[in-house]
């Protein structure tokens, strides 16, 4: 079945070929995606929607001197097979493997690290100014954008600065009308416009930015595309091509769904039948723990808003939007404007759940500070994938929130150590707390077996001592407890007595008053969290420490630093020494 | 002169007004602005431009009922004085005084804080979309934005999630074609096509938003702006007024230099004429060290390029715009698509320096983790304006990027102590330094005699002991050294033998061969930083002293962990307790 791909082993090879064998290319391509994502796992629906546009592209520009970004990268597995990873590709996404997005160590074609979205328009015109200055003219810099990506602040940033220089930048915009979810917003509407065959007059919103604008294609249509981006590979300067495609092509079921097939596990490979796994008696995972929770407590307070920046599904804030459409809103991968647009509800009197992975919180830094904190306005920042993520990876890892909220006044920063704790934050956070909050909680699942308890109120800046010791004091932070309470009970029983664990529950106002007793009590304390070492929760110990004039020694645990790659997080965990064993060995050394 | 303008103590009074009073009003008005910055400071340009504006929504609109956002808040200066702010103008920006950016604390017209670009959008959407889910469909909510800040990405989004709600949203383009600096991009040339009359189609960019599009109007024409403004406040959902105008209008000398009129410091009142400083003698500003000293180097080094987002003037980029115009950028207010592209050049082989101040950057963030320190690209981060910036205020000090960036791995994080060293840091970083850099200075000017002495080549990660003691080790980052020296030379002789004074000059690699020998040394340090305490540089010699078990005392000067309003930068620096006496104090009681 891979009588053509098996003898690619660079685009050097592919350019050999003649249309009908690239044509066959590009079906043994999309079959070998779906073989090896249906038994490996990994994202499907966006790659398989570009296989034409992968053939095509590195067919028609001369790769690798030609540059090429992949926006997000998801769809860039055929790519990454196409560009000598075929034999290596069955390690996607897993610890020592390759990663699931382009990454410039892995390769010279992948010329820019991606991951978060909306990066390739800057990133290849920072290319495309550097080849000008260099005096390589005929260069050519390509990126390649979803409908979704290019919705965002920073995309158009890019547009609109690219529309004035004389840069060889070509913009792709893979058009699929979805990015994990449904696309949304006036751009994408006016895109469809263009879809249903609306041709926009010469005067686009495009053209106005000063591209040349061409399309829309078909993006399914291999000879269609090879024509038209070779007549646009000789064209200088600013030019976009508006590319139709379909997320999940070729495979029946991922069509049909292409949010359950984004991503979808493992399948069967030639009917696309998802394997049923078992997961009865498993924990709930967090993030359907806080999607149905702000729905219960949304039906008893009308003040209640839901807020999420395109990530309705991975944060289940679904169904809150399902429940109360008029009070939960995608805004789309727009995460400076979902935490301003949430500030300007909350100066109104509502309280709203900004749900948002720990990871893109980052792109909306400023606006936390400025428009939330500094105006001490009661937004609820919901940071899911906080911690080590796994198989996505260094970009996707939510190891800084902790230490890049902590310094910003007015903050709340909690961390809940399992499902119920979890709905208890909530709960108390919609009660009126007249401050911004953030809770931190990870991907993936809880730890309890029954998690839908009625709710509580926490008393906010309250931590809890789990287990009374001698020696030892183990400070936690949210779910690094489990970890920590299964290491404890790996210590010889005599052992065990020594060591005492405390649950912080807030990074911030930290719990002064159990800190006093620990510091007087103890000289010895752990600190465990699932961030950053640096400026993290443990620091915050060593800062209140000092201040009291504390002489004993703090160990800090967390992640070191340096980027942590991809892998599951059972084994990322143990190489920051988080996991049980590495927190037991510490333990162990310091009795 | 200000016969109508002393009974305006709300905008009710000013309704009661007939036309021709209106527009004697606005003449008061501007006369009133232009009196007390003559004398008190502040931005001028930018709200002379909108005094008609500025009478016309007031008068127009129920404000406060009606909700109106400035963008940025330098044009608000009018709002404020019609606002009940008349009488204590003259305390603008001032330590206790009111706040030059519109403020909740302040007024209940001043419905959001402002200060950064570009949120008014986003904000006014919260609001409307707040009123309608309580029901008050006729409330209106007015974001008034400048065309600079109208094309940076967060604004789009704002425009884009609108352009689907059926919001009560009235986004009025104060276009003037300047920010700080004359605007740039493709979106600005496009608005300059609608300025001079070129009526675009009817389906111009806004409108491809789904906005209903009006203007453009002459923002002078006071009866004009009347008669939109009725008329549009009837009409439901997303609305854009297009109003031309111009920056500085009513004082000759503004309008004709309106960068230097921006904020112009003292001048006559009448003529215009600025206010002869006697500047012989002073420092050079750290903005003009790194402009001055980065065209020096380009000379030789064709590898530099210099990217700034919107602050040639601020930052001194304009040196390098001028003698290397290929080689130097402004990209306007896109700080996410700045620090993206100079990832993007640096892939090339480029050594960018990103001039950026130290509050705006925090709109990047994700992008200095994701796109250069993930990828280690050497782009280097010129951060001016670190520190307390003093009058701006609250969202303008930059005291958060020891915290924020200190966590991310990769990074070099250096603050010279005065002018030679940040030529030093500069000359250093464009050797080829194969790491991302960032070299943070205050606002304002430095503290030698002679700036302008040959480069030398800096090792990095290298502390220095300026000074050497018995007692208690003072380590001090950057300009505050120069605090810690005046203090330890106003002890008592005797007392100044007692203290050891380092720079640590590096926050990140720190400099564990010194730190080693300090912490042997000494049993009490006091570290010092005009940054946050939280997490900053105090804190990451916590974390080292904890690794290697010390038991001393480390007192920690900086930022406490609330926002600091206005004032002086000194003023600011006592509260603080990081000035000379702050710091004197802390010796006193340590020795």
């Amino acid at each position: 079945m891979t009588e053509i791909l098996k003898h690619i082993n660079s685009p050097e090879d592919l350019r050999k070929l003649n249309s009908e064998e690239l044509k066959s290319l590009a079906q043994e391509l999309r079959k070998f995606i779906i073989d090896i994502v249906a038994t490996k796992e990994g994202h499907l629906g966006a790659s398989l929607g570009v296989v034409e546009l992968t053939v095509a592209l590195h067919y028609i520009f001369n790769t690798p001197e030609d540059l090429l970004v992949w926006d997000v990268g998801h769809q860039a597995y055929g790519h990454k097979i196409l560009t000598g990873r075929r034999d290596v590709f069955e390690t996607n996404r897993q610890l020592n493997g390759i990663s699931g997005f382009p990454k410039r160590e892995e390769s010279n074609y992948d010329t820019f690290g991606v991951g978060h979205s909306s990066t390739s328009i800057s990133a290849a015109l920072g290319m495309a100014i550097a080849s000008n200055l260099k005096g390589e003219f005929n260069k050519q810099h390509i990126a390649v954008i979803g409908d979704a990506s290019i919705a965002s602040g920073m995309a158009f940033e890019g547009l609109n600065h690219a529309g004035v220089t004389k840069a060889n930048l070509l913009v792709i915009l893979n058009d699929n009308a979805i990015g994990i979810d449904p696309s949304v917003g006036a751009l994408k509407e006016y895109l469809t416009k263009a879809r249903v065959g609306y041709k926009p007059a010469s005067d686009n919103i495009i053209e106005a930015l000063n591209f040349k604008y061409f399309g829309p294609v078909d993006g399914h249509d291999l000879e269609g595309l090879l024509k038209t981006l070779k007549e646009m590979k000789n064209i200088k300067g600013p030019k976009f091509l508006h590319v139709i495609t379909k997320k999940g092509k070729g495979l029946k079921k991922a069509e049909e769904d292409q949010v359950k097939y984004h991503a979808p596990g493992k399948f069967e490979p030639d009917t696309g039948e998802l394997l049923k796994y078992d997961t009865d008696g498993l924990p709930i995972k967090y993030q359907d723990v806080f999607g149905l929770s702000l729905v219960e407590l949304a039906k008893n307070n009308e003040k209640i808003i839901g807020i999420t920046p395109a990530m309705p599904t991975g944060s289940s804030l679904k169904y809150m939007m399902k429940a109360f459409p008029e009070r939960a809103f995608d805004v789309g991968i727009a995460e400076q404007h979902a935490v301003t647009l949430s500030a300007g509800m909350a100066t109104q009197g509502f309280t709203v759940f900004c749900a948002i992975y720990s990871t893109f919180l980052q792109r909306a830094y400023d606006q936390l500070i400025h428009d939330v904190a500094l105006q001490n306005l009661p937004v609820v920042f919901c940071l899911d994938r906080a911690g080590l993520v796994g198989e996505d990876g260094a970009t996707h890892h939510g190891v800084f929130d902790i230490a890049y909220t902590r310094p910003i006044p007015n903050l709340i920063i909690a961390a809940p150590r399992n499902e119920v704790e979890l709905r208890n934050f909530l709960y108390t956070a919609q009660l009126g707390i007249d401050a911004p909050m953030i809770i931190r909680y990870p991907r993936g699942r809880g730890v309890l077996k029954e998690w839908k308890l009625a709710f509580e109120k926490v008393e906010i800046g309250k931590a809890e001592c789990l287990k009374e010791g001698s020696q030892v004091a183990v400070i936690s932070l949210g779910n690094m407890a489990k970890n920590v309470e299964t290491a404890i009970e790996n210590l010889e029983e005599e052992e065990q007595n020594k060591v005492a664990h405390y649950d912080i529950r807030f990074v911030k106002p930290l719990d002064k008053k159990i800190l006093n007793k620990i510091l007087e009590k103890f000289s010895k304390i752990i600190t465990v969290e699932d961030g950053v070492i640096k400026g993290g929760f443990g620091s915050s110990i060593l800062e209140y420490a000092a201040s009291l004039y504390y002489t004993g020694h703090i160990e800090l645990l967390g992640i070191p630093d340096e980027f942590i790659e991809q892998g599951s997080v059972d084994e990322l965990q143990e190489i920051a020494k988080i996991n049980v064993q590495g927190i037991q060995r510490k333990l162990e050394s310091m009795i």
